[in-house]
């Protein structure tokens, strides 16, 4: 039980890094056969909207997402880095943790300037023994967010 | 002992989510009864000067620090996210904490825009076996910084 | 074992101070005495080139860094703000341990105003027990980085 809080932060670095080295491909692999992935706004979160910014619902649906980022990212790829902070660890049964944590994403520009690009809060499911993402919530503080062409934050 | 690390981490990262979440009020609950908050430059550390940015002492100054806040800010609530970094935690006495960490605070502008508000360090006293702040100094890194409005850092 | 992620995260988080707090001189002292400190950029680490951006071996070599660093910065001292996260440590053998982690460093210039210097990943290998970096490689997510008059990373 004492190393929940270490799993559990080695679960998110684990997931990062990948994020981080491009290799999108193993993405799916960090949630469970039906995980859930949404990334939804604060504001929205605050007035109770459940409109999210992306829903991606079980490893198909996550495969298609990282597909077509890869098919429509036809010139150089994207470089992001992902730093993660303050992560709060509870276990709510046997089988379930909860974690929350803060997060900031920097995008590096092919020009070399680098710029915030998101920050914001996981708020995650994850089901143990096999420490996966039942559901992970991605709260985005800015309403002004592009994530079209984004890789998965 | 060998949770210390584990538990300051902690304490810090609840400090963070409740700032960030506007959960302002909660925020004195976070020291001891007289416990003290300061926050000063690294220039003014380094010259040895006393003054501080920004100075309360005990819970009912730290209540009346939030109730200004909320008087002032009547118009949308401001939007932070707080990252913490290589805490340090080293054992002063049996009922004696000390913590040394790296911070960032990313400010999220009404446009959506989001820039980087402050960043510094974390120098505290923390009480056991309660972990309290008996003393949280915040060390900006800038010298130009405008706290009269901001929420606690 | 179970203390190796806390052991390897506190080397972090004590090297970063040091060069935060301006005490360039206690870096080599984070070193093997053989130690190889490299700087390269994401670009070059992915076409395979192995020129560095920065390349030292050996402690006679790190405080020859650190004395030009001296020499040259005849102005204010600079000031950094480094951040860590997402520490990945797997142990390799009895007395070497891998770790990789992201980092953010964050520059305060004269007038006051921050800005992201730079990001990227430390890939570490560090000796047991007395925990030293046997090899530190800093990859920088950006092409366009001026080190010559800066502080390590």
């Amino acid at each position: 039980m004492s190393d929940l809080q270490r799993d559990v932060e080695r679960l998110h670095a684990r997931y990062v890094h990948a994020l981080d080295s491009d290799q999108l491909e193993a993405w799916p692999e960090f949630f469970t056969e039906n995980g859930r992935y949404r990334i939804t706004t604060a504001e929205n979160e605050a007035r109770g909207l459940p409109l999210p910014v992306l829903y991606a619902e079980g490893r198909a649906m996550l495969n298609d997402r990282i597909a077509s980022l890869r098919h429509a990212n036809i010139y150089e790829p994207q470089r992001y880095r992902h730093m993660v902070s303050a992560v709060l660890v509870d276990r709510e049964s046997d089988r379930l943790v909860k974690s929350t944590a803060n997060f900031l994403v920097v995008r590096i520009m092919d020009n070399g300037e680098s710029l915030l690009f998101a920050s914001g809060r996981y708020v995650d499911r994850i089901t143990l023994p096999d420490l996966k993402y039942e559901e992970r919530v991605v709260i985005c503080d800015s309403r002004r967010f592009d994530t079209l062409l984004a890789i998965p934050l």
